[in-house]
Parts: structure tokens; C-alpha cells; sequence
């Protein structure tokens, strides 16, 4: 058989794995702080709710994996959690709101594959769902903050709002119909530099006096260090109201960042964009300090209509939320060094037995019962045993003779150190919990 | 649109997925404690590596999703864990062994929807790669048991060993090409009783007397109450050399799930077959006890044989493991009463502002610091918000006016018992965290 891992696809042994897992149980914890509580969507869906207009556009419809069943439904593989989340809004008309909402799952992407983009892939999706006012953004940058303070990362916030970036637009005598369009090239500034997007933007038709203008506030925004000082700025030059509006939000929500005590740097970005056409208010791109990583580690933003659209419906669902990158936040991690992780070893310890299998499975009865995880050298002789603990960076061995059983005292080494006591069973469990 | 749900596939809303977690979890830490190590595999496979001889079997195959990706290769859902650890292990040679690995995700197969049956569903699988002894079928055993003592279900274990099972087929004249079809049969015992059994082995072209001495041995067999004793009744009723050496198998399983002080009952069972044609050894099920669910609630059994010819490799690779089933084991737990489950409430308080809504971020961060769920009842005022609490099933209000906020006492209202009290920011958060 010819044996390959398909392009686009990983699999992840435990070295790997338990740090993932230790992350996506970190978020797990602050999300559930925040109020946030878990879904289940499905990965199997129909075709037209994945495909319908208002769902995930056009772009990644091109990215969608489709299938037949054998009843000849066309399906597809979900590409994202978000629609999923409309939907089953839409399903269950017994949801109260605010509706504060966690789901962590695959999703499918035929795309292009590059570094740190794999076709197969994790979602790590918080959203809120009923709240106007911009008191969620802001708390969804306290839990950003405290999420990476867990995960020992240090990371600043690039916010916008996008009715301030249509409006610097609009001000400039933009067609509403081209504001998205506009957007799209300004959100790879990062990519192809200011001199790419401005030959995008004119090949695309706009007016280079227009695109000087926009860039112009925009350079001069980003001089500005203080945010409440950029929003003077921004308030001064700008009359029409849509970036009015935008103002007044981000100017909300820097208040109320204030008020949650948050830590870490929120920096206003006007020339923030972010692809998707759903966005509708505040955006937030989470980066990492001090790191060669410089793609965002999670990003978000306000999206009031997509559900109504969706769903077809005259109730309003406005909504926000934000997702985190779990194979990013991996290399962030890793970067820093896996050492530093604060993950329990699996196993603890390692029991070897000296022909003493069969009185030493109650001693790991014992230990497990007491939340030491361990394991036993079920087929190994002692210095085979020791090999393996070593190599697989197993912080203890228990060596059980017939004496140690007569004596009830246990000889503990340290992998590390080398050092090796006898012990009772007492005090070997009270050393390994502490 | 046309919103609905694609039959067999399930979403679940927090109040059902919250006690899935709270189950994922439970086995999780059990699994780490026995010194298993979590991986992920991927769900996009190739069709030609999914479909061969010695990965899930015809049967599951038949039940495979099939796609194509944009680069036109032959793709399908994996429908099982275990032939994706296989691979796994033949593409890693640096693995060293023992290699005991959990895996908790999502499989998929388009088969007949029944209750209880989903076609795309949660598998939680752990299996030790590398040990013959059938000391790792009793660790499994310990596992087990704890796994369900945490999780508050009573359960038994059902037992059998195929080298047993095909003994006895043996010892009366079975060919050896004909064991698993008689095994398969055998296998459906608790669906259509034994006369269907009968009839369908008789159809099968089994001998009438055959069929009845293999009857009169398991029905013997199960008379006798005590383990050993039935090890005793099989050794005298029994000669050939396969059944000797499931005998000898089941004795020295049952001698050591006695050292492991399991206190759950362990049954020998000479009739249980389990279908899969990969078992090689022992196998078991486990049963809940009290309970209206007569469906295995985790299964498994020995495979030696699957990664070798699976890899077409000359290296021996004794397997043993099993496999847990969330959506029954959520049944029973349901069944038991929800209330019962020991999960801690998302939020635990709703913080209700009364025109405080700046003053009490603050609060909401410290308690979050301390890790108290909260939430904050952002658009609510207070006899809504009480309500919204009430029905979400929220354990307490803290009501926040500028008296409190100046006098630096707030209001914990106990949603269940109505009562009130003023207290400092610091008792609060001593009584929600008792």
C-alpha cells in the first residue's frame, strides 16, 4: 500500500497534540469565564444553505468541498462555523438573547495550501449574538487579553471600525458600491505594501487624487500614538456621518476598554479592513509581540446583518465575535520554547516491576486514584524501562522489587537528576502531587 | 430558504453540548491518568488507503462517504478511528512502543439512521500498541471502571476471548474459513434470540447438532456464577489448542483484573462475539446497570493482527483497546437526571447594572480573575434581567446601583431561594467560589 499523507491535512502525534489540546482547554476556560458557552454544528450540510447568499460569499464557495450521499443529497463540508451559527439560530426559535456562544471544530477548505494554511483545519469561533452596544467588543478584548496572558503570549490589538473606514470613503466622494471593493485592496497592505495597493486600487479604476486622500488620513491617523487623540484627529476631519458613527462607536469602545482594565495595547488602525464583506462596525486583528510570527493570531469584528440576511428575517441579530488560530498560536508557543508549556507530563511516572507485575497493579491503582498519571512497564526489563523513560521524557521511574514489597518502600529516581530514594507509597504520592 | 437539519446528523444547543464536554473531559483525564497520550488525525483520507483489504472492512465500506477534491483525487470521511492510527504508526517509525494513544473526533457513515445511530457522530477511542500480556486488557478493565464511577453510571462488563470462541466452534467440527460467519450470528443473540440465531445458522448451512453443542456449552457456561469456575467447566469440557490458549488468556486476564481491585463485575460471556472480523483475543462490552439503555455503552477487544497486515510490514504489532460512546453514554446520564451532573454553571452570576454599566467592568474582571463565570446583562433592566436569569438557569444576580458602587457593597441575589444580601466584593467572591 503506498501510504501518504494527503496534501493539505496533518496529523498530530502527542508531543504535538497535548500542547494543542492544553491550548484549545485554555480558551475553553476563559471563554466559559466570559459567559460564553459550547455548541455542536455539524460538519455535514446541504449544499444550498451553504451556498446561500448570505452565508460565507462567493470566495470560499470556490473553496468548498462538495459530496453526494448515497440518497444523491448534494452536501457539503462546513468551511467555517459562522453560517453553522446562524442556522442553528434559525432552528431554534427557543434561544434567549444575548445569545453568548463557544464552538471549536473542523472545518474544509479546498484552497490553495501554503505555510500555516492547511485545507483541513481547527475553528476556534466566540460569538455573541443580540447586543448592540460596543460594551461586547470591549469585553471581547478583556477575554483576548486574558486568553494570551494564559498562554504566555504578549500581543497588541490592531483595531478599526468599519463604518469610519467607509466613511474616510464616502467623505472622499466613493460610491457606496465600491466601498467593499476598496476595502479589499487596502486589507493587503501587510502583503504587497502601500505601493502595491495603490496600484491595485488604480488599475481597479479609483481616482489617484481620491486614493492620496484616503492614505493621507489614514498616515496621519497612524502618527497619532494616543487613540483618544486619533479620534480628535479623525473627528476634525471628517463631516459626513457615516464615519460619524464610526467615531462615536470606537470612541465607546476605548472608553469601556478602559473601564475593563485591559492591559495590553489596543492601537486604532484606519487602514484596517479584513476581507469579508459581513463586517459591519468594530474589527479587531489580534498580533503577537516580539515574534517572527506576523499574521494575526485571532481576529473579529462586529457583523450585525448577516443573520437577518441569512435567515430571511425581519428580527434584527446584532453580532460579534471573534476567532482564534489554533495552529498559529501553536507556533507562537513553540517559538517561545514547548519547555515552558505547563502541561502535565503523561505519564508522571513509569512503575517497573521486577517480577513483581501482578503486587504492583494495585500500587498503580493507588497513584491513579490520587491523580498521578502513570503507567507501567508492562514488558521491559529495568534498564530497557529506564531507555524508554528517558526517551520519552518520563520524569520518574518506580523500581518494585520483592524486597520493596516486603519493606513496603519504593525506590523513586528522578529521570532528571538520577537521584533515587525509598520511599513509602505516602510520600511518594505527596512528592509527586506537590 | 429552506432551513432544516440533514438527517443524521445532529447539533446540539449548550444545554446538551455542555454535558458532552463535561463527558469528553471525564474520559480525557481518565485516559491521562492510565498514561495514554492524546492524537488527531486527520478526517480527509484517500479513498485507496480508507478502502483497503485490511483497513475497516467491506461492510463499513459500503457505508463510506465519497468525494473528490478540486485536484480530482478519490477522497472519503474516515468512518473509524483505528485504521487511521494504523497509518499513523506507518508513517512514523520513530514511534517507540508501548504506544498508548487516545483520539476523541468525528467519523462519518452513510448508513441506515436508527435511534441512537447517527451518520456522523463522536468515536473516543484508546488503544496500547506493542504488549501481548493481557495484563493491558485488565489496566483497560481499571480504566474503565473509573472512567464510569466518575461519570456516576453503575456498569458490568461483559468478557469473551475469540481464540475461546472459535475453540469451542473447533472443538465441534467448524471449519476454520467459517468461524466469523458463525461468529457474526452468534453476534446477534440480544437482537432476534437465540431461535433467530439458530435459524440463521441453519440457513447458513450449519449442521443442526453442531449449532446445539456449541448452545449447550455457552449456556452452561453461563450458569456458573463464579469467573473461575467457568474457566474450570471450559478446561474440562474443552481440548483443542485454540480454545486451551483463550482459556489460559481469560485466566490470566481475570487474575490480573483481581490485582487491580476492580470492583465492577466482570462476566465471562462465551456467546459475545463482536462483529468486526479483526479481533484476535479478548474482547469485552460494557453494560450499564439500572437502566432502561440495553446497548453497549464502550466496547473493544484485542487486535493483534490489523497494523501488520494492514502495512504489509514483518513486524508484530499487538493491539488492544476500546472505544466510548458519547451520544449513549449522554443518554444515560440524561436518564439519571441532568441535575446530578457535577458541572459548574455558565455563568455562575449575571451582573445587573442599574445605570452603573461603567462602574461594574471592573468587578466583572475581578471576579473572572477569580474564576467565577460571569456575565454582564448588557441591555437589560432589572426585572428583565432577573427573568433572563431565571429561565437561563443562572445561580445568582449581583445588582449594581451607584449606592452600592459608593458604598462598595453590592447586592447577591440567590436566584433559587430569592434571597438577598449586601455584601463587599470580596465576600462575594468567597461565597461563589465554596
Amino acid at each position: 500500500m503506498n501510504l501518504r499523507q494527503l496534501k493539505g491535512t496533518k496529523e498530530f502525534l502527542p508531543k504535538e497534540q497535548i500542547v494543542r489540546e492544553y491550548i484549545v482547554d485554555t480558551l475553553k476556560e476563559v471563554f466559559k469565564l466570559y459567559g460564553y458557552k459550547p455548541i455542536e454544528t455539524s460538519i455535514l450540510e446541504f449544499y444550498d444553505i451553504a451556498s446561500s447568499k448570505y452565508a460565507g460569499g462567493s470566495e470560499i464557495l470556490k473553496e468548498t468541498y462538495t459530496l453526494k450521499d448515497q440518497g444523491n443529497r448534494d452536501l457539503v463540508l462546513r468551511y467555517e462555523l459562522t453560517f453553522k451559527l446562524a442556522k442553528l439560530v434559525g432552528l431554534n426559535p427557543d434561544i434567549r438573547f444575548p445569545f453568548k456562544r463557544y464552538e471549536i471544530g473542523k472545518v474544509f477548505r479546498d484552497g490553495p495550501v501554503k505555510t500555516g494554511r492547511l485545507r483541513e483545519f481547527t475553528q476556534c469561533d466566540v460569538d455573541i449574538i443580540g447586543v448592540k452596544s460596543e460594551v461586547v467588543n470591549s469585553e471581547l478584548m478583556s477575554l483576548v487579553s486574558e486568553a494570551f496572558k494564559r498562554l504566555g503570549l504578549k500581543i497588541y490589538v490592531e483595531v478599526n471600525n468599519r463604518k469610519l473606514l467607509f466613511g474616510i470613503m464616502k467623505e472622499f466622494g466613493i460610491e457606496e458600491d465600491k466601498f467593499v471593493d476598496f476595502a479589499l485592496s487596502l486589507d493587503k497592505i501587510e502583503k504587497i505594501g502601500k505601493k502595491g495597493v495603490e496600484e491595485e486600487l488604480l488599475n481597479k479604476g479609483f481616482n489617484k487624487k481620491v486614493v492620496d486622500k484616503v492614505f493621507g488620513i489614514v498616515e496621519s491617523t497612524d502618527k497619532i500614538k494616543d487613540n483618544f487623540e486619533k479620534i480628535k484627529f479623525l473627528k476634525e476631519k471628517l463631516s459626513n456621518e457615516l464615519a460619524s458613527e464610526g467615531i462615536r462607536e470606537l470612541e465607546e469602545f476605548f472608553n469601556y476598554c478602559k473601564n475593563f482594565n485591559i492591559q495590553d495595547e489596543i492601537i486604532l488602525s484606519p487602514n484596517l479592513s479584513r476581507g469579508l464583506g459581513y463586517y459591519t462596525g468594530t474589527i479587531f486583528e489580534v498580533f503577537l509581540k516580539d515574534s517572527n510570527i506576523k499574521s494575526s493570531i485571532a481576529a473579529g469584528g462586529r457583523w450585525d446583518n448577516m443573520i437577518q440576511k441569512f435567515l430571511g428575517s425581519k428580527l434584527d441579530y446584532p453580532a460579534t465575535g471573534l476567532a482564534f488560530g489554533l495552529d498559529v498560536i501553536y507556533e507562537a508557543i513553540k517559538e517561545k520554547g514547548l519547555g515552558d508549556v505547563k502541561v502535565k507530563k503523561i505519564p508522571q511516572v513509569l512503575i517497573v516491576p521486577i517480577k513483581t507485575l501482578n503486587k504492583t497493579l494495585s500500587i498503580a491503582s493507588e497513584l491513579r486514584k490520587e491523580g498521578i498519571s502513570c503507567d507501567i512497564a508492562f514488558n521491559k526489563k529495568l534498564s530497557k524501562a529506564l531507555n524508554y523513560a528517558n526517551k520519552e521524557d518520563i520524569p520518574y521511574c518506580l523500581i518494585i522489587g520483592d524486597e520493596e514489597i516486603e519493606k513496603k518502600e519504593y525506590k523513586l529516581k528522578n529521570m532528571r537528576t538520577g537521584e533515587e530514594n525509598l520511599m513509602s507509597l505516602q510520600s511518594i504520592i505527596k512528592k509527586l502531587k506537590s
